[in-house]
């Protein structure tokens, strides 16, 4: 019976970075080579990086990523290679898999599939693959696809149970992580290798890029729809399979549509494996563990592809700051982490000491700065204007600026990148102050809710078995402490009932009406919508933070600022 | 010989303002009714508002745009009426024209061509049309299409060729401003009639909606391509053109692929006409009046759409803030326009004398808060971990933050929307401090290069025949007077040199390499390139501006903020 030995490169590129990309991949198909593998495959557009977007744009890069594939070609020996890239043909450019074997392109795949939707716009760069690809080597009949295309059904998965001619379908993706999203994309590899009847080697990318994180999680999986070998998650690595076709198709000649698309026949390996290689199966995540390390990989990923290594941030005491600081000590390392405490009158001693103790319990370099002189030359200032009128959340606002700049100075000074601490729900009601607490390069939790900021907090705790995050910190009620014995709860209904909301409001798109007609209360339904709406403008001006949820705010909400819809009613 | 009354209703809508909108749409027919207009076109989702981005995603969004088309279909009386929204048919959303007349809804055309590419994103939101519509009315034989339809070389207006069928094509257009559009959009437009050969009457939006202005200017074409009537531009306005067809075409049944969607034909009008209406030729606009236009109106609907009366900025006495106010007092009145000037121990004299001898020519309010003792403050605060570490990029950016900071707290205190006074030129190179020159709600002058700064500001004075602008504040070399002495050209090329290479690196897309080639100097260029990309991350914080260039920085231009790519070189 034939078999084949398929090996997944599960790498992080980074946009971009041609020669850096290209040595990567070169290395990875030498380290497949000599574990024997047939073939190995890359993620999506791992050449130039995904997604690069506008820098399709660019003749330029389009021009160097030929070059790329021309080197990667040249390393195509003793192996077959299927790599992603951005191949300009007729004018027009497409997401592309070229199959590499003996030195030689032979076939390039365009995607057929584009998505244009949530985080996505392929449809403004690249054209629309119309051909399959079928191609054969060891007796094995492979078929090619790119991400989207196993997504869409009765698309290529159609296509390819009418053919009735696929052993195996590779496959090379850029899915973006959010949490329980590979449940999804497991559920969509078995309706598509079930229909499609072949095997099914899922190739996905790894690393953070901007907003996104790739999650990585390469498997194989048979025509039934189990999972015969399994890569990590949140690292790179090379999985490498046997597979054996107990029931190979019968090959008819011409099937596709286009004559030209099939029939390759690639040469077949001289080798004869002397061992089987045992499949891998890399331990599952649990809820809280992916979403920490989606965290953690987006941190470091963005810090360092960024040219950073030291970063900075504001420790209030609280437990969004503590969450953030847990993640880049993670990330980056308790030493390129600094932790700056800014105390005003409205500071209590015990959040003070709170950061304390976790900068401690991280090890983290911390320094103090109190605001008090320079929130007073400001009070002095506003006054010949503002006179006595009511002190107001203007001057809240004031502290909060002030701790940005002085943020900002910091880093400015010691080239420290500065990570923001706010979360999801806040940032949807705009209860944060743009330049203040939102002044920063990276939002570490930018899109982890308020409730989901609690429950990891525990998980850190739990997972180490050690308090790294106080008990005190976990279960004192959140205030901003811009005055005297401010809660969040004055203004904001308590989070466990603002986060249901949101995921009505914000991630499922669903009418206040529709969600009061679910049983919540009228006017905190309509309060919390308004907030929402309001706030686009702040949001606009947010920095980028890891998206963990189906729909984080950035590039897969792009709702305009000018917006009367919600406010007229 | 068939003779028709058209009229065109250039409305300014609001996104979302779905009552506002209908009641503006139902008085404009009352008006073309009055006029004794057969027909009248409306703008492309102009029911909605263009563009409503993921607006479209919410459902009771699209069930009050249909609402709203049941509202206004019972005012189409004695009047046909083609009016732009959204249609929702078959799980799909179409960008759609509906036809309306005797109070029912005769037909829906679905846009064909949707643009993907620059500002638009329509495949994120719209299924593709397929079906050409030709409807009839006093003889005459009419064709549907909406924006982008025809602008495509080779798409319906080969279709209408083909045909043979169409006397007089409509358009309903939300057709954004860029300087010298309206050139192109002529041709285009000449184009389409001669190759379709038919009348064409395009009908665009206006007004302004975050960052993009739609400056109207609609037209009666010939099948010759000659305008034989215009509407003004930046301004509402019902442009009524009576059309005779001398040649009709000669009609023949089921041209259309769908034979569903040809063959209708209107209610002939009841009247004659007892006076023919004489052609408006609307005035053209000369090049530095239809941008200083366009940034007056953006700015005014940002402001007022947003719900704000007044504005604030901080005025220094160089060119850019003092363009800036002045645009402001245009577009808002002189008594909603508060500038503030924040001296420092760096502010020259002249400069302060400048700043409020504009605000005198323009009647401004100014307030003046000095920011050397807050300043003072923060260097103690910093003093004691910076130490004795040399004054630094930090200490300019740290006076820049302390004016975001008063900006913005008499933004919270008074209600005032901050606006930003920096130019493309500065934000291209991130000559410019994050959350502090560039805090605000609204960048009026974000997308004017530094040199056409100075030509606008000398077209405003020679407009009004007298120097709103000091002539001093034009001659003075630009400096951020951060420190002694500093001077712009510093650290940058000559800003006329510095917007050749921008524009050939930003808007056209080229390659450094290109550029040198091309005989500029290649320390220059790389230099200005890598400044570019490394301060992306910059503009991903801005506040939006008015796109006045075919190319402006927001959602014309996608880059990654984490891009090896020029950085790697």
């Amino acid at each position: 019976m034939p078999t084949i030995r398929v090996s997944q490169a599960q790498i992080n590129p980074t946009v971009g970075a041609f020669s850096m990309n290209t040595e990567k991949i070169i290395q990875f198909i030498k380290k497949a080579r000599d574990k024997g593998a047939d073939i190995i495959t890359f993620p999506e557009l791992c050449v130039c990086g995904y997604p690069p977007e506008d820098l399709l744009l660019k003749q330029s890069f389009l021009q160097d990523n030929l070059s790329a594939i021309q080197k990667i070609r040249e390393h195509a020996k003793d192996i077959a290679v299927v790599v992603g890239y951005a191949h300009c043909h007729d004018g027009r450019v497409y997401n592309a898999a070229a199959l590499l074997q003996n030195q030689k392109l032979v076939v390039n795949y365009h995607k057929v599939e584009l998505p244009n939707y949530g985080v996505f716009d392929e449809k403004r760069y690249f054209g629309e693959g119309s051909e399959s690809i079928l191609f054969e080597m060891n007796q094995i009949r492979f078929g090619l696809t790119i991400c989207e295309d196993i997504w869409i059904e009765g698309g290529m998965c159609e296509e390819f149970a009418r053919l009735k001619q696929m052993d195996l379908v590779l496959n090379i993706s850029a899915s973006p992580f959010h949490a329980d999203k590979l449940e999804t994309r497991l559920r969509v590899a078995q309706r598509f290798a079930r229909c499609a009847d072949a095997f099914l080697c899922f190739n996905n990318l790894l690393g953070g890029q901007d907003e996104l994180v790739f999650d990585g999680g390469c498997f194989v999986m048979t025509p039934q729809g189990g999972v015969i070998s399994r890569a990590g998650r949140f690292n790179e690595e090379l999985l490498i399979t046997d597979i054996r076709i107990d029931h190979p198709k019968e090959p008819q000649p011409d099937v596709l549509k286009k004559p030209g698309a099939s029939g390759i026949v690639l040469a077949n390996r001289r080798y004869h494996y002397r061992n089987q290689i045992a499949p891998i199966m890399a331990s599952e995540h649990g809820r809280f563990e992916e979403i920490y390390e989606a965290l953690v990989l987006g941190t470091r990923d963005y810090v360092k592809k960024n040219g950073f290594t030291q970063v900075v941030l504001g420790l209030s005491g609280g437990i969004d700051s503590s969450l953030t600081l847990v993640i880049a000590a993670d990330a980056l390392g308790s030493e390129n982490v600094v932790g700056i405490t800014m105390p005003s009158e409205y500071t209590s001693q015990e959040t003070l000491t709170d950061a304390e103790r976790i900068a401690d319990n991280l090890k983290i370099r911390l320094i103090t700065v109190p605001i008090k002189n320079v929130y007073e030359a400001y009070l002095q200032s506003l006054h010949d204007t503002f006179g006595n009128e009511e002190i107001s959340v203007a001057y809240e606002n004031v502290q909060a600026r002030i701790r940005g700049n002085l943020l900002m100075a910091f880093s400015n000074q010691f080239g420290w990148l500065v990570l923001t601490t706010g979360n999801k729900s806040e940032l949807a009601v705009g209860y944060c102050t743009l330049y203040g607490d939102m002044a920063g390069g990276f939002a570490v939790i930018k899109d982890v809710p308020k409730t989901l900021v609690f429950e990891l907090s525990e998980y850190v705790n739990d997972s180490r078995g050690q308090d790294i995050i106080p008990v005190s910190v976990i279960k004192r009620p959140p205030s901003a402490e811009l005055r005297p014995d401010q809660k969040d709860e004055d203004v904001l209904p308590p989070y466990s009932l603002l986060d249901d909301i949101l995921q009505a409001y914000v991630e499922e798109d669903r009418a206040p009406e529709e969600i009061i007609g679910a049983g919540f209360d009228r006017k905190i339904v309509n309060e919390v919508a308004r907030m929402v709406d309001l706030n686009e403008y702040k949001r606009r001006q947010a920095p980028p933070g890891v998206k963990i949820t189906p729909k984080a705010f950035g590039k897969d909400r792009r709702l305009p600022i000018t917006n009367a819809y919600l406010k007229s009613r």
